[in-house]
């Protein structure tokens, strides 16, 4: 199967499960559920649930637990992130995917209290899904709790505010907003699928560290590309950065340097999903289409 | 032990409990820690992890399991719908408990992140805290996510807002309102300390039910006292809900009936507690300081 087939597939199971583990969209009160599933259903590209059915099939080619859960709640955090990122308070985004942002289409209590109502959604999802396998439900949110909280999620978008304006920015605070804005997602839906597939914990952590080297080389290749990319082709307004004036990967090591980088972060990506039981090559696929992207 | 004796030897490993269990204020990044333990310590009568303690307490008076993180759990949960309730694009608060709400000590984001990471560390802390019984920490973690979820805490809070300015609101409405935003926390720490102390489904069940009855109660309480106290008794302005024209009970009943609908749910919460090996005194006489009180 090639690479879009596959991933064809697995967002179609993603889709679907959307649809059954979500609140109903007429659930009292009407509004609050309308509004989850008005941004759960803006679509995206479904990389994070995608990576949590690849991650548990490349373990569990018999699919003996249903990842499709865990899918669900990754995405429902991975949006419950943006809804909050969007306010006003944050980056006051009137649009996300083309379509008015969530405090646009309703407005700001709506959107604070769905991003609200998404996130408590995501943790109770996992505990009540696999509550049959009490541990695994337990490490599957430990995991969640975790990568979504202070110190990672949450403490890579409160460095990266504190950033903005500030040109004295040391490498090492990029690499904490990088880690953990971004890497932290990732790194969480390879651990949950690596878990739902049975992984033993040195399988569990070179998938974590597949999703870490996958963030870091995303987001660098996301800076080089806003700095070289035209708008029509990035699909958005492309230079942002420099007139920002925003530390990134590339005002601190310039264009070349930057891409060398990624190189590097995306091979031990796959060089650690290779050290999984021989690899996947729709992951591998995956690793490459996303560090190698034109925009 | 007489009542005030009791509370505040809870109140001691509640203080305590919060310091433990929370990231410590130096954790990375600063700001964000700092910002949890600004409005968890500013205080509060810590009802809901009180009543944690308590009710486990009642049914395992021996002790054997640790009730303080899922108290701590409760708190966080409970602060961090505070800190969101009192944004600007909600209630808009400038004070609480005589402090300058967090937004105002710090700023919006800040304050929209620092809730989102209570709510996360709540969820964590129960799976984590609780792990080496997976399923307690599974049946803690759900009963969590329900109380705090979309058709439960943020639903009270939704049909509230939706409420401000409406004069046609139902009995049927305002049930909602005061049974998801005051009574589902107060159910939650009932359930908690239930499931903590080791109670039968039934124990559960009743212990629940005194939550459910004491938060009703305790809401029509609030009403009353809106519309009949002094402001000077009452440590806050008396009169706002019939000045904002707001439906409450006060405005649905009338007082006298509403002082008897309040004595009744109070009533079937003492009632509901002595179901449970007889009851215990604290809980009662906490039940009648919440239901009783002049301010």
């Amino acid at each position: 199967m090639d690479f879009s087939t596959k991933f064809n597939a697995h967002l179609r199971r993603v889709e679907s499960g959307l649809g059954t583990w979500l609140p109903p969209a007429d659930a009292r009160p009407g509004t609050i559920h309308a509004a989850m599933r008005y941004s759960v259903e803006a679509g995206g590209k479904r990389i994070r649930p995608v990576i949590v059915l690849a991650a548990a099939e490349l373990l569990d080619p018999a699919g003996r637990r249903d990842p499709v859960p865990a899918a669900v709640a990754v995405e429902c955090l991975h949006t419950y992130s943006l809804i909050h990122d969007d306010l006003p308070c944050m980056d006051d985004d009137d649009l996300r995917r083309g379509r008015p942002t969530l405090h646009r289409a309703f407005d700001e209590a709506t959107a604070l209290l769905a991003g609200d109502a998404l996130l408590t959604h995501a943790l109770g999802l996992v505990v009540t899904a696999y509550a049959v396998e009490p541990a695994l439900a337990v490490a599957l949110a430990a995991d969640m709790a975790d990568a979504a909280g202070s110190r990672r999620l949450i403490g890579g978008q409160v460095e990266d505010l504190a950033a903005e304006g500030r040109t004295d920015l040391s490498a090492g605070d990029l690499e904490f907003i990088h880690l953990n804005k971004t890497a932290a997602m990732l790194e969480l839906s390879f651990s949950l699928g690596a878990r739902i597939g049975g992984a033993t914990e040195a399988e569990r952590n070179a998938l974590v560290r597949t999703g870490r080297e996958l963030g870091l080389a995303f987001q660098i290749v996301d800076d080089v590309l806003d700095a070289t990319a035209d708008s029509a082709v990035l699909g958005k307004t492309a230079g942002k950065d420099a007139q920002a004036g925003k530390v990134t990967s590339v005002s601190l090591y310039g264009i070349d340097a930057s891409r060398r980088r990624a190189a590097v972060h995306a091979a031990a990506a796959r060089e650690s999903l290779a050290d999984v039981r021989g690899g996947d090559p729709f992951l591998a696929a995956l690793i490459d289409s996303l560090t190698d992207r034109k925009r």
